[in-house]
């Protein structure tokens, strides 16, 4: 089990805004059955990490098809082997301790 | 205004837990006064883009403290000047298509 | 074709170097035949993106392979459709306006 | 001595070329003072952290003087305090091991 963050930026759009790719984004990760979490500079998965990478691909192309020419996409891998780590996992641990 | 995530790993430490990092850094912060909300792979941070800097380098040291030897500190800074950003509105902006 | 950059780093190892890390990863990327180049902060991949994004997912998986037990793996990937985008004509459009 | 990658994206520009945004970045760098590497997918700086951060938050501004509304910068800090860290001494850490 992985947690990803990921953010998709298009460029050379002529708009500031994002918003409407990263709508179509959800949308298409709603479908995929991966668990998300969208944050206010992201998008967080869990899951198989293969599984996470292949959605991530898949959600990459979706600026492209909206008429983008170039596209940026980060991603932050984090893979834990010794326990399981998962989005609430990792929220816990913290306020755990605050 | 300006919205921005970071991400605090210190390196080296011996253990593959971060959270009692992440923890101090969020007692500095709460103490900050800058808005702040705690996600699965990093804090945002909302306000004046020199203010959030600040705190950023300040909360950097934390791990140093602890007795880190390294430190990697990833920073994404949002920074928008035609309208108002702030991460309420990156997200309403989002769930308002969806 | 995309030009990607990505930094695997080991959490929890006990020691603040990474260098035997990389050197690994970089072994695998000869081997591989994918176009690479070392940067002080990561590596450069450049190709068509499924490509690149295969050979991350395995090298990915050396730091488990020689005991670490987290990894963090960082992707910034740059994807242009409109022209061919390459490491060289990257640089030399910067160096070109110098 | 910190070594820091750093991106400066300009969003909504209407262009997919960035390569002029870098090229003012790089023309501000080199009378700072600052050691600087030009690199496929950002700028890596040498120097004490405090230096370093002060002129990207000044390279940050360049985009907006230029017209731009919204400006994505990514910043990556290594921080090491057990050896003087460089851009030479993490290239050549690794290639002595190739």
């Amino acid at each position: 089990m992985a947690v990803v963050q990921f953010t998709i930026v298009p460029l050379g759009t002529g708009s500031t805004s994002l918003s409407s790719y990263v709508a179509a984004v959800h949308r298409v990760l709603e479908e995929s059955g991966v668990a998300n979490s969208l944050t206010p500079m992201g998008t967080v998965l869990e899951g198989p990490l293969d599984d996470i990478l292949a959605v991530i691909r898949k959600v990459h192309e979706l600026p492209f098809e909206a008429g983008a020419q170039r596209v940026m996409t980060l991603i932050n891998i984090d893979d834990r082997r010794d326990k399981k780590g998962s989005i609430e996992q990792k929220l816990t641990s913290v306020t755990s301790k605050l």
